[in-house]
């Protein structure tokens, strides 16, 4: 900070004006388009016992919030402590990952309840919403994270902000043809959430690539105490991933089986990953970097299968393959990104949740291909394919086609999205830091002074009297 | 430690005796107290079958078991990860924060459960407890744990259960005024919970005021890691308000409405914490101490009005509201506090819990004197306010007048409650810390040598060798 | 690192073959079992339309999965967060205490899917598997990590799957002596998961004993941040042990009931830890060790009658007297089992779940042998102790026998089964670390160079420039 000469202190990081009228200014258009749109579902609203009358439900327990309120709030912990505390393993981007979250999160959960509710939930005027609404907001949100790991510690808060903004709302219109106009099934998002939002934040860092990182080297790596926080992150990923991919599946079995194939699928990518981790190491040691990310790249890639009949040992291939490419991934990809393709990757989001993000598109198109009566009996065969009105008709390998096409239309408004977002997010006036203070909090928030120094000198008098 | 001379060191912080005995003795006196009256609700009784057949029940489902546990453990990690992490921010009381936390919510749980027993659940002579009453002994513990916030740092831990012993009385008391003879609303505890608290413990902390507090002012701030100690406990709270707030709300739509009510107005309240965070401070910088505490700001000020037709909008008002309140709270009124009144308030819990509180409390008189039928319909209306037997022709207006009723005399048993207690707690018996050895675990704790120093002189092999 | 001439240093460490060959080796047997053996519950599969009209259900929300799913998230996050933060107290024992955890727990449900399957869900050739199977094999690979403290720091991750795969594999054999032969109940697992668990370890490090582990006496202890890690894992433990001890009993009160009594259980085990704590150290200061670990004893010891009417002051004396019982031992016990039976228990699990263990299981046996009709209700007595079919004549007392006669068959499982594995485990072929290199993440793990100095260095400019 006493280089005043360098290019990169010139630009200006200063947040005083910019953020907070970002800040409010968006917050009270969401307050006015709330008051004009936002109303609660019949099942949240006061009028419910003339509802549950209506539609004969004998019990309190048949409102959708016992159904699935467990499980929004275990993806709630995902989205906030998961990725926030993920994030936390740089050394001193701490405040940043988990704090940047969160604002962008919070930020975003109100408008994709708004874009989702226009295009899913909007009845006579009024977007009705309900405990599945907030499931899909967060699941919405959960792209924005993921592409906030590619860009993490290079970004300044409003330019995190407006790629929110952008992001949910290509996310919803993305979510709109796969869901509704190709009648594809995606439960836990494996192209809706995860390829998507990993191509979008590839897109975006590669447009914003900055050729003298190496500048800020030093600060890219973890330390120590880092990696536990982070393990945090890693963990509450890990075992809610179950909730995650059951959170809006269809009430019943289908809840049930996802998460069963979720917590398989996840059990076996942590067995692949250490396997990997410690083979790819001239040493021979694990590394944390692929124990912390490469362990839950199973429970992307069962994303779009998890629901259906993909069976515990299906899921348990998938957790295996995953677990390995996603390591290998790690090791060689990643640098080759960087090196090669200019696309700086901070948290390695292309081995998280693109390519396994791919994978769990393809399997699930294989899984509903492979479909028959036989295996989902014939009622739950229409059940889990939704296969009525106009779908009707629709064969297993018809509706395996319409999976693919789903993946590609995922790839490819990420790539076109993530290529607008990126170049509006590379104008000189959103406050980035220049290369070489990338991944330092100390110019977005007050750090305090550590004076752990002091805090054991406390304890070793004879240095506390030391100069 | 090497000032022997400080009037300081003359106060005697020994616990050996004076805790294990009050420890023991009152545990032995919970024992006694449950033995006479405590007893299972009939849907955690054995005879539970019986009651089913009396009550028509076909299904074990309709157990409030299933209602209500997933919100009580939300709940439960908010007292004790959330309150207790999010005081982890000071670099040396990390222990006491955590562990004195621990301590006096394990004991006030159990004295709730039979103080605020005797008030609702006593049937036939004895106290019949299920899920409801454990939520409800952790909402009253988490008022002291607010009030535990003022003084964190300062008192000893016999003070602090000293402190919980009275306070749950007196909260006990409080609400049996509120709830049953006013026949006020107030499921997530506006009034109850953080008026109350937060009053009582500012109370405390003005009689208890030391000042010689500056002279352990270089021990009163974080450092990084605590700071992220302290963001895990802030991310429990806010994630799991909305369980909070809807946690002991009637079954069906009312449950489902305050979770959806306080989600929305966290949302909001995180953006305008930003915004003000940024804007307060010359260098337009973050602050981790606004951003840990003002977001959860709105999930305080639904407390009350959470489970009515607040709608959504409302929500956002509500916490848009409360983040600039808050927040503002922090910069300016927290040190005038200090300085010209004398309270001295460690965590801020004026700002989270005492302004927000008090405006929970207004928003909720206000929504109940807009109540109308036509929102409500017919039957929600009266169930909502539960307008039946003695109440049955109380209207809306009349409500809001004895909501608006509730806060004072919320606001008058906590200053009157405080004022007593810190009276007691003043008397020089109970082994609290000298001004200098405030905010220092050292004193109640066993504190193991700090060896980072030798934990990086194993990889920096040419600093080990020299002495 | 610079001491070549010490035999220590001959042990070879180097994971980088035989760590991925098991992995990978043990994976695919993991897959191919599971493809052979394992499908869905009628309850996740897609035929469950069917099902339910089979048995009149009318609701989706009588599926196990709304009963069962949050307790299983709850004890999900016991198994890897609780455990695994647990034990990062280590100063630099955090990546392995998490990492190897989350290794061997990972494999450990795979194999327990199988194990316990085979025994108890094995219908036609198939093991069917639903969340209640999800839930128990949690539980099996709770002993595993209960056994992995007592060996911590001290073993190679090949070790921890060695003994995963025959712990595990025992686990059930002896989980099936005492549920389907001696028809005991067990539900939280006092006798089958901590007794078995423990003793288990404790004889596995009995055989494994190092003589010179004082060689690495200055690694066995905590720095200040590593004991607030280890905080999360003990917080998550203790707030949902009522979920461990309440997941898998009957439907409806039985749950209920399990819960408020491990509630009661653990708030009492809080306060008699805190005062044994402070009482048996001479300067009355709280020791972080017992904080950490004794005020979970009382979990422990319900484990066995929390689903009976054990009743809330029966808790309360439990937890009262388990509190005592595990400080005391961590301050008088352990200390002696080193010194004079060669016993290395790394974590103290002795106090913890040995002695609480066996407590459990008499309490168990007590409260069983102690049950009337007229405490139960005729229909929930039989209900609580399944006295139907073959034991429906069993009496409360000889089911009390059977209760005790349980504890005798999981002690003597698990000395015999902790000698053999203990005696597997010596082989000198598992790359287990010398004892100068205990404790230490170093060998296994890539660990970060600490630039913590260099991190204050930043903040403190005059000595950045000093060399």
């Amino acid at each position: 900070m006493e280089r005043p000469r360098h290019q990169g202190m010139a630009k200006n990081t200063y947040m005083r004006w910019r953020l907070p009228l970002v800040c409010l200014l968006w917050e009270v258009a969401m307050i006015v388009l709330f008051g004009v749109f936002v109303r609660f579902d019949p099942e949240a609203d006061a009028h419910w016992e003339e509802e549950k009358r209506e539609k004969n439900l004998t019990s309190d327990i048949e409102n959708d919030f016992y159904f699935r309120y467990p499980s929004f709030q275990d993806v709630h912990v995902m989205i906030f402590v998961g990725f926030g505390f993920l994030m936390t393993f740089l050394k001193r981007y701490g405040f940043g990952a988990v704090g940047f979250n969160f604002l962008l999160a919070a930020f975003g959960i109100q408008w994709a309840l708004l874009m989702q509710g226009w295009f899913h939930s909007f009845k006579s005027g009024k977007i009705l919403i309900g405990v599945e609404n907030l499931i899909n907001a967060d699941f919405c949100v959960g792209s924005v994270c993921i592409a906030f790991g590619a860009i993490l510690g290079k970004t300044s808060p409003i330019q995190l902000l407006v790629m929110t903004l952008f992001q949910v709302t290509l996310f919803a219109v993305n979510e709109y043809i796969l869901l509704n106009l190709l009648h594809v099934k995606d439960a836990g998002g494996s192209m809706t959430i995860h390829t998507f939002g990993a191509y979008f934040g590839l897109m975006v860092t590669r447009i914003l690539y900055r050729p003298n990182l190496e500048q800020s080297k030093d600060k890219q790596g973890s330390v120590y105490h880092s990696d536990l926080f982070a393990m945090i992150g890693t963990l509450y990923l890990w075992m809610y991933w179950p909730s995650f991919n059951s959170a809006i599946s269809e009430h019943g079995d289908a809840q049930h089986r996802a998460a069963i194939n979720t917590y398989c699928s996840l059990a076996a990518c942590v067995l692949t990953t250490m396997a990997f981790s410690s083979m790819l190491q001239k040493k021979g040691k694990l590394d944390m970097v692929h124990i912390q990310n490469a362990t839950l790249a199973g429970g992307v890639a069962v994303g779009t299968s998890a629901e259906m009949m993909l069976t515990p040992y299906g899921s348990l291939i998938v957790g295996f393959i995953c677990g390995i490419v996603s390591t290998v991934g790690y090791v060689y990809l990643t640098p080759f990104l960087e090196s090669r393709l200019h696309i700086q990757d901070t948290c390695g989001i292309h081995n998280l949740h693109a390519m396994p993000g791919l994978i769990g598109g393809i399997v699930g198109a294989i899984t509903a291909a492979a479909a028959t009566e036989d295996v989902y009996g014939k009622e739950g065969f229409i059940k889990a394919f939704d296969f009525t009105g106009t779908y009707q008709t629709r064969t297993p390998s018809v509706q395996g086609g319409f999976q693919a096409a789903g993946i590609v239309v995922s790839l490819l408004m990420a790539l076109a999205g993530g290529a607008l977002v990126g170049a509006i997010l590379k104008l000189p006036v959103w406050g980035d830091a220049a290369a070489e203070n990338c991944f330092e909090d100390d110019i977005y928030w007050e750090v305090p002074e550590d004076e752990e120094n002091d805090a054991y000198h406390m304890h070793n008098p004879d240095k506390a009297t030391s100069p």
